[in-house]
């Protein structure tokens, strides 16, 4: 493993994951078939393995894989085999899982932002669970989906969150309650609320945010004659880069505290939608070295790898996510880079401001690993871009 | 037109270009053909027409089309018969020029970051023309592509420009007489110096730095005997946003007085790589208004696109690229608006602090053009990014 202790303070203690189950069957994949780079590698293996881990550890949440974070077939086609529901954010996500064999009641329309004819084509398709949180959008699920279950997201806190959410979604409780409540006038079945502490968490208290906001949504609808029935713990959960991340346990903690302190024995109904935790740490992008250069103007050597921003790195914007890496010649000694794409664009630049310390002997058609790439990569790969090609995907079993 | 003078200060002047001949064709082609959206529609008199404009403007100048604004086939193919030179970012954009007929020997490969197996592809298919700013890519040109003209990239100064380049490309003059020099004893042809005052440049005068550090570089590597001949002047040259820009008489008087300061009577050859001005004005992106609504905190309106950062508007990111919008509901009473995408992503808002000014009446099923959107759209949607697919480009011919 590269060392990056110098600059993130970050020790190699697995949180919660153990390193053999992540690479191995994905090296050996790397090794032997040496794909042409970049590419991701997944291995099913560990997806199956999260998606247990969190099954055990919240039982009596329904688990909605959010589709968004890997939409490789293969890995919903895994999560359909291991019972999951699917939380999606486009028709198009919609049609992948059906396609995979998810049963339509299993889907969560995740997105507030939906199309009336795509509202009213996922309710022919036999959808039937709705994320909202306009009067606009409410209105477009009552004519379109008649009778569904709604669920409307609040805005919380993001504190703690790598990648917070800003103000695009959500709205206040007391929007919350006016919007449920016009739920059932409109026909339509008031769920509950959800809401997203914000993607790769770090506080496993974060949740208590949201699930006070659910509780005095809670109330403020049983006060009008509105019994509410669920709430929808969002996403949240990490995945391992370089920062230090609390076990699963913390969070599974910090939830049911919180859960104890607002619902009491009144329990609700609970859906979770992992996205990053279930995929994350299954996934190694696999980078060729382009180039190692010194900069001019004195400031260290710079490292252009074939994978950047915009054929796979999309999260490394504002250096929000930052992988732990591995390269072919980690044992030699190390020294600070800056970290860049190979595109002609001045802001395909990965990291300058978190200085990584990679191998002083690193040179073209040397091997980089990104590790823990599993979430967010592919799919988000532009087109064509500067005529690179998008970003392939292979799937591995290390149980098979 | 949408009324954007109350936040821009901008009046309607065309800078250069007749609103008619980028609009009608493709209007006529929205009106009748009513292709899904989001869709980008391209004009292809329009780029032939900026094209011929810039041949006239600046006749000793060989024009290089930077593929990457746009690698539409058909647009390629439009410019390899009006005998363009291409500037390529890449070998799947080496593949694109020769599909569409260019000669190797129009190609210039304008990225610093090659891969060498990469460089050995480009002078097997008979590129002999590479851009570079580093040993370590001198030495891959040298190995790879024996003989080749090399001209060496030199940082500059990119105040005034939309999208400035950062650190990323480029070196000091210093370096660039030392890079130089080796590459003659290397058997490379020392052809010239390149510099790019950065993308959307406004200020007709930034040329000034570039075309200086160019004579030093001349100078320098004359005391060292070698004559170099070549000065490309990169692009900067703009499209027509919602910031007033000079018109194109302005940007060649200062590079001719540039030229004339420095240069002299020894005018070297010229080069120039426009992208953005060639198709930026050709193209319009037809959106949809996915929905409207009250924003929680009382700040006005959202109104959410089915086209956003991920999807085709890379260069919303930072604000950096305001373009200019038309909606169905021209006309009507106006109120300002925050724009956003269609994901579940918190980024994925397009202007927040630029706020546009759109119809009151505006709601879900209008539509919202985008326009000069013919540059750095279409090729830089994600594959599936929340699954939704990747923007199509439509060509029309205005003069057909």
């Amino acid at each position: 493993m590269t060392d990056l202790s110098a600059t993130t303070g970050v020790t190699d203690r697995p949180s919660g994951t153990a390193e053999s189950v992540e690479s191995d069957p994905i090296r050996r994949f790397l090794d032997r078939q040496r794909p042409e780079t970049p590419c991701l590698v997944v291995d099913l293996a560990t997806v199956r393995q999260r998606y247990r881990q969190l099954r055990t550890a919240l039982p009596d949440a329904r688990i909605c894989y959010a589709v968004k974070a890997n939409p490789t077939p293969e890995v919903v086609g895994e999560l359909v085999g291991l019972g999951a529901s699917f939380d999606v954010a486009s028709p198009g996500e919609i049609e992948l899982c059906l396609a995979k064999g998810a049963a339509p009641e299993t889907i969560s329309y995740g997105n507030t932002i939906k199309k009336r004819r795509d509202v009213a084509r996922a309710h022919a398709q036999g959808v039937r669970l709705f994320a909202t949180d306009s009067a606009a959008d409410l209105a477009g699920i009552a004519e379109a989906a008649p009778g569904s279950k709604v669920f409307c997201r609040v805005l919380v806190d993001n504190t703690g969150s790598r990648t917070p959410f800003g103000r695009k979604f959500g709205c206040p409780p007391e929007t919350a309650v006016r919007l449920l409540v016009r739920a059932r006038e409109l026909g339509l079945d008031a769920y509950g609320v959800s809401f997203h502490s914000g993607s790769q968490q770090q506080d496993p208290a974060a949740w208590e945010h949201g699930i006070n906001a659910a509780r005095r949504v809670f109330e403020g609808c049983a006060a009008q004659g509105v019994e509410l029935r669920m709430v929808n713990l969002g996403g949240g959960l990490p995945a391992r880069y370089t920062d230090s991340t609390p076990p699963l346990e913390d969070y599974v903690r910090g939830i049911e505290e919180a859960l104890d302190r607002h619902f009491g024995d009144g329990r609700p109904e609970l859906l979770v939608e992992p996205g990053r935790h279930v995929v994350g740490d299954a996934g190694v992008l696999r980078s060729e070295v382009v180039l190692v250069t010194d900069a001019c103007d004195g400031d260290g050597r710079w490292v252009y790898l074939d994978i950047g921003r915009y054929n796979g790195l999309a999260e490394t914007e504002g250096e929000a996510i930052t992988y732990r890496l591995r390269t072919s010649r980690d044992g030699d000694p190390v020294g600070p880079v800056v970290l860049a794409g190979p595109t002609c664009d001045g802001d395909d630049v990965l990291y300058q401001r978190h200085r990584y310390r990679l191998p002083l002997t690193l040179r073209g058609g040397d091997t980089v690993d990104l590790l823990s790439a599993g979430a967010y990569t592919a799919s988000y790969s532009s087109v064509g871009f500067n005529g690179f090609t998008p970003l392939p995907t292979y799937c591995v079993d290390g149980d098979a």
